[in-house]
């Protein structure tokens, strides 16, 4: 039995509690948000208590520590927590800035227990697909096609301080492309829009783009993104293999159909990232245990690192309307 | 080269011309159609002669006649076609009274060339389905389900002479029951009613009907009927087998899908039998050509005289609500 | 909050004893089982304690009682439970002797706040169904089709003791058409069949059926039962109303397709009931708090009389081979 | 009534010549072929006569002439039935040199009777996508994704004469860009590879590409391409609009489904352009007849220039590896 603060109680904090709450190998010991508040009813509903971070870190029952907090404590955090000892799960993504990102490499990376949540190599069907990708039943991989589009735009004020939308939306798209093309890519090509919104055009963002990737032995990775699809929320992945095609695709809300003269339909898309990825979250706190029990990690800050080099690439090719080499 | 007649240039006859036209192996020779107007037209529009009956049967060049007429034509046209040496393509069904069609068996059943036009065993996806049934790679074939509704009922003073629904609709689903469970039924029970318009009991009869079939190694078949789906034509078929599930389904007007915030919706389906069936009645034509070079009967006199048996068993099954048993 | 005891620490209290943990309106108190090491065992994964029903019936801090224990016992315990003043939620069936459940009505039926669990209305897409069903928006349900089929057969131990299939696996069917319908079946036809295993026909039993019940008002509903799908828990319902089609269908385990040269092959569906209901048990736990709540029973003692005397009469259908008069 | 003839007997124009056969406002006069066994055998199954070009054009009654020869003769041949006051029914490519055939637009396009022969705009389901991106009912078009695989590459020998890759196939996907862009394209971006067959690459052609095209009003377009999809004739476009998705989807080669314990499984996917564009090909006869009757082109020469054109900026980008612009 591991015991573990959460350090943030909001949005996602909640359902890392909650998680961490059903898992047999952990103990939620504490909550920690420098809202009383919210930490206080947090803390209510999972039987944890309220603490500081400093009186988390001094706390040697505390096994690990899951970063929930605002993006630009992540890094602060994880190096406060790795040099007190603790294994860290931390929220993507680790920082906006690439610069300070690499910085902390040497404490961060490597072999420190520093589990980066990239919530969708968690996926249920994702991981399936990865798996049959990988088991080569279906011949190499040659090209794949990652469609991901949100319901609707995030506020304007998150907009302003996100980071712009392919470090802060595509940055899964990358991690999931680098993941499922088994090696790196070596240019971007990024054809960025503002068709959603104007306000996100006056924030300095764009809200939708096509992105093209190339690896090395010559694989090619096509990337859709939109803030708002307009019909719930789209996450599908294509995967063209010398022997066929290889997909995952949408989870609907239910299974019920309608048909009229009109046509078939079916009920919506499910239309919120955290009913999308309830299970895959569920996932990455079973994983979160197994790295306390000392399994490797399957997502290391060095991805944290990769999937934010590929979006400054992507930015500046977008600006430029160029193709960028990336070199690591 | 066969040349050949059809009788009646109404609906169906139309689509046989067009078929006998299009057929490489046949010469469409003459129309026969007590409406002049209609005939004429239909030759004009086909390069056919009209002529009599009586003028198609005394010419020795004509090797086949499609009998598109009324129903309560079809035997006595059958009766003279094959007495004149013709091969005989007869639309369904063989007659609405099953003494008088027991009565003609002598004649046109056993070896007589009469190729009975039970049009959906020539559609692609359902003879693809009985193919694969037959080849036991499923496993034995165990129970059986037929839903067969029509898009909407047809003009009531055409109810009142169809010979009730059994006999007008359901004989198709009893023909296609007999084909694809391979054996004969032994018992039925129909549970009829009106649900779609009152106009239609006045007449005497049902639009609506659940019906089970038992066959003597017990497989059992249940036919799904309604005059009027709200949805198109809705004909599907699933056989449960020992290894698993083989369906057949519906044919939609287009590919063509829209995702929105309520959901995704497709095209209709196919509204009508002429569409839906479209393939089957030019397999029809060729089948009529194969019969005509001396292939063997692929539907015959009796299999119309079998389907109608049911469908006299299943009006007293659902007259008296009682399990009704079958004897050949 | 209302402290509870689930009675039986098998299959199904252990997923009722995880419901109640995670439903934050209950605590869950005690476990109680005849075999001590299943009994401790389940209390150590959630924080209960071990004890007898006597002790779980004489603590005044005890709200409500799960019956999850084996079904001769479901009888007598709610009797105990109710009597001792406690709120129950008992599995069904609530007894394999119509006129034993009957004799127990005056105690449990009425306002006793007996929740019994048909667990299947409580499935988010049956009940998206019934929802649309009642609201009438695609117009009067007119037909009802029931797809019920196992992925495989029980042992042949359980068979012995299940009280038949219509009794230990149609009944849900039965219930489901009873809640769909929204109204009593008049007449029941029940065609069985032994296809699977010899060995059920031997132990006194079938494991196929097909079934038509009417109603009062002249509605139909058609069950197909399989004890053996061979491809998974197959679990669909198609409503036919007079506006169109309303259909619930299958839960697959992942979205992931292939496409090869021999066509489009999904992942298989759920194979196991525990899956396919999870969200369904879920709901009924929180069902329960409800009904601790004072909130109206969804499902009844009534209902599982109801469904009972259908089962009994579709036995007697099936062994005299004729329709049977359901008479309440 | 049209009298035309059918120049070239091969496999594209055997199916023009037995549409025209079909068509009830066109007679098929000559076929045209320096094959003389494949002009006679085509000419006997049609009944038509063997003439030569010089004849066809020579002869007064001839309203229309189509032009299914090899692509090096279709610039010369439509100058030729164009300067003889024939319409004209282009097989695509107009040439695989845009100078030269830029060169032929003041005779060609204009107001000149020359109809292009790009298929896909006739085809059912991407007429219907196009009508209901047109009517903007779910809002502005933003983005578009075209997938066209092949099944399988065509032999090295016509790799050879080709054009490449894009003049050969993509050209398609150029014209639907265009088409359902509603706009022109201002840059171009194609990474290319060849992963299918190294004699590809040796033959100097790619196998495999991913495009992006922009357009002026800032619309995207990706555009995917194999030589080899392993799976049938992929054929798939999806629009994302203002209010939701559009999609046109791929034909199967039946409607029959089989479900096992391993999934679900479609039939394959139709396998060849000849059956997936069979009712395409036969709108595009009718509307070869509507051009005879003065109806307005739907597909003129400059939409044959434009889409060459795009041709050759891909294949510039792919081989400078960089964005290239489109001035038209």
């Amino acid at each position: 039995m591991h015991d573990i603060a959460v350090i943030g109680a909001g949005r996602i904090g909640k359902i890392h509690a909650g998680n961490a709450s059903a898992e047999p190998r952990i103990r939620l010991k504490y909550i920690v948000d420098p809202v009383a508040d919210a930490a206080q009813s947090l803390a209510s509903a999972t039987g944890a208590t309220v603490a500081t971070l400093d009186q988390v870190l001094a706390d040697p029952s505390v096994a690990g520590v899951v970063i929930a907090s605002s993006t630009d404590t992540h890094l602060d955090h994880s190096l406060r927590a790795i040099g007190a000892g603790k294994a860290v799960f931390c929220e993507k993504p680790i920082d906006l800035d690439l610069q300070k990102a690499r910085a902390a490499a040497p404490a961060l990376g490597g072999g420190a227990p520093l589990f980066l949540g990239f919530n969708r190599r968690f996926d249920p069907s994702f991981r399936r697909l990865n798996d049959r990708i990988s088991s080569s039943t279906m011949g190499a991989l040659e090209t794949l096609h990652i469609v991901s589009h949100d319901p609707a735009p995030p506020p304007i004020d998150y907009v302003r301080v996100s980071g712009g939308m392919f470090k802060d939306m595509t940055i899964h798209d990358f991690d999931m492309a680098r993941w499922l093309l088994g090696e790196e890519p070596v240019d971007v090509y990024a054809a960025g829009a503002t068709m959603v919104d104007p306000a996100i055009a006056e924030a300095g963002d764009i809200d939708t783009a096509k992105i093209i990737l190339r690896t090395e032995s010559g694989r090619i990775c096509v990337i859709s993104n939109s803030r708002r699809s307009g019909y719930g929320y789209d996450q599908r992945i294509e995967a063209f293999c010398a022997g066929g095609l290889l997909r995952a695709g949408n989870m609907l809300s239910s299974t019920v159909e309608s048909w009229t003269e009109s046509g078939a339909s079916s009920d919506p898309l499910q239309n919120f990232f955290l009913d999308r990825y309830a299970q895959a979250y569920r996932e990455e706190m079973t994983h979160f245990a197994d790295v306390m029990d000392g399994v490797k990690l399957l997502v290391s800050y060095q991805d944290g690192i990769a999937a934010l080099a590929i979006a400054e690439a992507a930015m500046e090719s977008h600006l430029r309307m160029t193709v960028v080499n990336l070199s690591y």
